[in-house]
């Protein structure tokens, strides 16, 4: 008799995304001629870098010719790419990354969703409260949880509650925690770590033989210069964390699909009796085994990014979802909301009105105002009575947005 | 302190493709010159479909333009690929499947490795001999299995030998079986499966609540009017089969990354007390957890392959690949080697001469006459003594590598 994994049964609900795009159609099928705006899920709308077209078409061109096909190409991806992320993400930064370091992958989602299977089912996962619900649900899937309460939080977890109190950057877990989720600058947050703060978190990992994994897929829109964009940045983080990074934001590659992962060679893990073990052939034989590869075109596309045109239309785009989060920020607390974010994220995390739950303020601004956005409770529940607004919109769209927002 | 996940130290040496690509450097680190022909891993040599480039070009276009920009597509895949799937690989063969049964994805090796996740780990697993290296190497790392004895075989996995004896089909098991992996046309032996046979399966995974995995990566080699193209040809099926498929193969995709898997709605599997479990939403949860679509690019180009066009360019190049394997079949026949093919699928299966080792008659090819095989032995414990051969090779270097079996 085959039997089900069990643990599947314990996730709550669908999963956000699809929650939202389910409430959206009930709307669009009762409001035909609703002229919807999206600030919700985080996805892009300025069209691709020039330069990175161009490459693309190129290599699809390549595809063409039996002298220049690329088939199967290395797992862990193409040296070309991998050079170009070590000098211009790293390198230029201080931080000395090795090629057999760098895995590229089709996405981040898939990285942060897949890492967790390489460590064994007895570690405690700390997280993030509000968080990206894939650390959470791919733990669940997994088994590393029990089942939810109420409140949507799985037991076992060590929820780490980010609120206006804090700043919106988790304290040192007073328990046990073994493998430490941080995503900064943050999704849904857009809070950033300095130095101390990674600091600090470095040395808890240090000192617990814990592992750091930091999701690093904002950090193009660092505007801050103090604010690190690795966590490599700080001494002593490649014994303690791996770092995933995506180009989705930085050049529109949400529907190309490239990613990349860095597993430092000298990270190290644990036999359940103590045995110290690298943590890189691991992620490798995972890597090698059940992916085969991101595509040749996206990569080529990728690495396009990191050319001198790549980057200066890159920072352009950056700048238009920058200037969009600015005007956001400005004219949601002129009209009297709290606002939290710091400049150097694409999101804005906001306080419901008049005591609202984040899905009846979602529900308030869909039905209302026509604008999609995200409720907070979906992040975690510490995300409940916050909204998150994303500012990958056309600048228009987000000009005509923040006017409805006057009428809610 | 954060463990690791130790069943991935049950995991015997590298996985195969990794640990050829390890001797070919040595060879050609020794012998710089060596005109070296790979008949080994499965990697195509065509160009892409001019229907399948000019799809892709277009793709690429409208990646930059803002009005055409695809971001985040469905993670299930787009309906314009998902329909021609639905219509020309099955509704074309009587098979009736939905839409929400069809998952796109960047590839077979991701779905046939990451599918287990969503079965309990207490299944046994059964697993033909010898296989595709994934399908085993998966289940260690979920921990269905106990450690590898001296001959490389798992405890807890039900292995299922095809030899010359049963005409490389395997037997039904007469131990539990509750998840079998099946491969038609068969990787790497090229093996196939009659409806007869096929039917049998389907009545053992209904009288045992079982579930087959069929992965049919090589259906469009079937050249026999005869042999199912999917295993939903046979009655019943949809109760206890998903199936895979890939477009690496079929149209030249290894490099581009794209294929698909079906899980029909009235497929269940088990609670541990019994309770039926409807087993496409499960799937649908962990494909939208985990991955974020496949490239935009590639679906594009996917979708042209069913154009009439893309049909015709596509035949002929898989005519290209099967006048390899036949010239291949012949050459060795005639040159004294037991070749077990049937004309069906793009690999041939053989007898090593002189009673050698896979490996050993790997080594032999490659010193002697600077060819690049599989050792059967990669494919687990009953594929020792044989070697696959590929027949992706360009004609000419088949015609060259054939010349040089002459002399080894």
């Amino acid at each position: 008799m085959a039997t089900i994994n069990e643990n599947f049964l314990k996730l709550k609900a669908g999963y956000l995304f699809p929650e939202i795009t389910r409430r959206i159609r009930a709307h669009k099928e009762k409001n035909p001629a609703a002229k919807i705006i999206s600030l919700g899920i985080g996805d892009v709308t300025q069209p691709l870098p020039p330069a990175v077209i161009s490459a693309m078409k190129k290599a699809v061109d390549d595809q063409a010719k039996e002298d220049t096909l690329h088939g199967y190409g290395p797992e862990q991806g193409y040296d070309f790419l991998i050079n170009a992320i070590i000098e211009n993400d790293y390198k230029s930064r201080g931080v000395d990354i090795e090629s057999s370091e760098v895995f590229i992958s089709d996405g981040s989602k898939c990285d942060t969703g897949n890492i967790q299977e390489i460590f064994g089912t007895e570690n405690i996962i700390a997280i993030t409260d509000p968080s990206y619900p894939v650390y959470v649900d791919s733990n669940v899937m997994a088994g590393r949880t029990g089942p939810a309460n109420d409140a949507g939080q799985y037991a076992k977890i060590v929820y780490m509650p980010c609120t206006a109190e804090n700043n919106f950057v988790p304290d040192l877990p007073t328990r046990q925690a073994d493998i430490i989720y941080l995503c900064f600058p943050n999704n849904p947050t857009g809070a950033v770590a300095t130095k101390e703060t990674l600091s600090k978190w470095v040395k808890f990992a240090r000192d617990n033989r814990a592992i750091i994994l930091f999701d690093a897929a904002y950090e193009s829109f660092i505007t801050d210069v103090d604010i690190p964009h690795s966590i490599y940045e700080i001494d002593g983080a490649k014994d303690v964390a791996i770092e995933f990074r995506s180009f989705s934001k930085t050049a529109g590659f949400t529907g190309v699909r490239c990613a990349f992962t860095v597993v430092p060679k000298q990270l190290k893990a644990f036999t359940k009796d103590g045995r110290a073990i690298e943590v890189n052939p691991l992620w490798h034989r995972r890597h090698c085994t059940k992916f085969n590869g991101a595509s040749y075109i996206s990569q080529k596309g990728a690495a396009a990014i990191y050319t001198a045109e790549g980057k200066k239309q890159t920072k352009k785009i950056i700048d238009i979802y920058l200037s969009n989060a600015r005007l956001i920020c400005d004219s949601l607390t002129k009209l009297g909301y709290e606002v939290y974010s710091r400049m150097n994220a694409p999101y804005i995390w906001l306080k419901t009105p008049d005591g609202l739950s984040s899905w009846d303020f979602f529900d308030r601004l869909l039905t209302k105002a026509n604008i999609v956005s995200t409720p907070g409770s979906g992040f975690g529940p510490s995300g409940e009575g916050y909204l998150r607004l994303s500012a990958f919109a056309k600048p228009a769209d987000v000009k005509e947005a923040l006017q409805r927002f006057k009428k809610v």
